[in-house]
């Protein structure tokens, strides 16, 4: 039986969720960089998710919740900025099934054309959260399609917080033991997936959320207490301009320590260091754990910290266009 | 006893290379894409040096010659299009010597600041080979300083030809057996190590080098018998415009089975694909190894392939006027 996707997940989801995709997406490597140390004065190993399928976490959950479709579905939707999009179109046709994912125009080129290379039909919309949901219904009406929404379902939290079992399996392979576990927030499907796996696995670990500035109702919905969504997010991080879910507030709540913010500068710069030090190619999205050590080094100074790289999706153009705006 | 550099280097001088090294270079990652396999029509596996020490292979063969050095030495100095220099340079700076680099005036940015980030003095030249050279000998006669050549040097063949070691190695973990080893050549210091390398472990193991068609000295010394070595160089892949070395020449007749070209475009082509489809940031000199798979189909065809990703020390501002050169 599928799980109630009213409910919220546990952290028995995330370990029975590693279990259901096993096989079907990497082990993505566990990296680190001594120039990147010295820079930031802590110890930082890199969870490399822009090389996993798709090129970003969002195959995790994506996998995982097509493991778990209702009996009698006969194709998938969702509404996604991108990489959930691209996961999805991944993940249903592995499996045969149509796949409809409603984008905002503002998408960046290379996340549409993944959409489009895994052979899903993309149906624009406007950027705000009501405005994708509008259009995902009237695609739904129209499709009879079952729908998986990109971070607000039990199954796609758990499938997330898989990245969370791998990292701390490579820790013990490594020789070392992370104090802090640092991810960027968006909708909230990773942060709440690795806090319910750290929960479980090393309650001792401190989960700690990142977010940008101009997106920051991750924030100051866990520090005030009241789940916030009215945000019109502003940030070069299109990944991160989603609105924290339902079920990802609660579960954050219970198991994440602290969601710190970022400026745009910060992104880009260390978006630039982790290109040119590390030679991984990012996207902005994921470069927002590393900008925090960076901005909040007094607060990292000498921990030892797994920060998951969660995508390697941009448009190459603009790169140039992104660098300029920053010095190193 | 040092050995002399005028010997040839041989197999067993890998073997003890990798002893020399071990613990002062990383053991980088071997990935794989499904997508660029489908692509190549290859079973492809991409050795990642871009993220060794220094950000290319040349890492190896520098600690490799400082570990050997004559007694006495109280200096080094090498002339270098970038990324010998800055491997040099990094080994010197952890023996504590003194280290000049003479660089052509048209080395990229990035690889400058990498030569000077490691404290090492640099002297510019002109671009060719007889400018390095006695731009070379004037350093030498000032400061006293050793020099370890970039190529054709027993000691730097030796080194870089550990990765080969490690390649047969992380392929036998996954279970693979490569039909073919790519690898770019420019001196011919990582080719000519593969080479000797191979004739040890595996001399069913075809071993091919790649080479633009702009720089084509080495495939026309290699087909037509006789050491070329007037060439001026014309091609992006930057680390690859030097000239075939003598010691190169004659291990790599020995030990390689052919030298193939590639086209500019295909360099272009190559590296992008990389970048979009693997997230590894490589330089151009790097893309050439999976540019000559992709321009040489037939040959390549259903091949198991384990190809050298030689380094990504690259001037991100030039990156969207590369890519504007040729579409995907």
């Amino acid at each position: 039986m599928p799980p109630d996707r009213n409910d919220l997940p546990t952290s028995a989801d995330v370990f029975s969720g590693a279990q259901n995709i096993a096989g079907t997406i990497h082990r993505t490597p566990l990296i680190r960089s001594q120039q990147l140390d010295r820079l930031s004065g802590a110890n930082v190993w890199f969870k490399c998710e822009h090389m996993q399928k798709v090129g970003a976490f969002k195959a995790r959950g994506a996998a995982n919740a097509l493991s778990r479709l209702p009996e009698g579905t006969v194709a998938v939707a969702t509404h996604s900025s991108g990489n959930h999009g691209a996961a999805l179109a991944w993940a249903a046709a592995a499996r045969g099934l149509p796949c409809t994912v409603v984008m905002p125009e503002t998408a960046p080129r290379a996340k549409r054309a993944a959409v489009e290379g895994y052979g899903a039909v993309i149906v624009p919309c406007g950027p705000s959260l009501a405005e994708r949901e509008s259009t995902l219904q009237a695609v739904v009406r129209q499709t009879g399609a079952h729908v998986v929404p990109p971070y607000d379902d039990s199954r796609i939290i758990a499938g997330q917080g898989t990245v969370a079992l791998e990292i701390v399996q490579q820790c013990r392979e490594q020789g070392f033991t992370p104090d802090v576990i640092l991810a960027p927030v968006g909708g909230g499907g990773l942060l709440a997936g690795i806090g319910l796996a750290m929960a479980a696995l090393a309650p001792d670990m401190l989960v700690i959320g990142a977010e940008p500035a101009g997106a920051d109702d991750a924030q100051r919905s866990l520090r005030g207490g009241v789940h916030i969504t009215g945000q019109k997010p502003q940030t070069i991080a299109d990944g991160l301009r989603t609105t924290l879910g339902r079920r990802n507030y609660t579960v954050i709540r219970r198991t994440v320590r602290d969601i710190v913010t970022v400026s745009e500068n910060g992104i880009v710069r260390a978006m630039r260091l982790l290109w040119t030090r590390t030679k991984q190619l990012v996207e902005p999205s994921a470069a927002v754990g590393f900008a925090a050590v960076l901005e909040h080094g007094a607060r990292f100074r000498n921990k030892h910290i797994a920060i998951v790289l969660t995508g390697g999706n941009l448009d190459l153009d603009r790169v140039s266009g992104l660098l300029a705006t920053v010095g190193e």
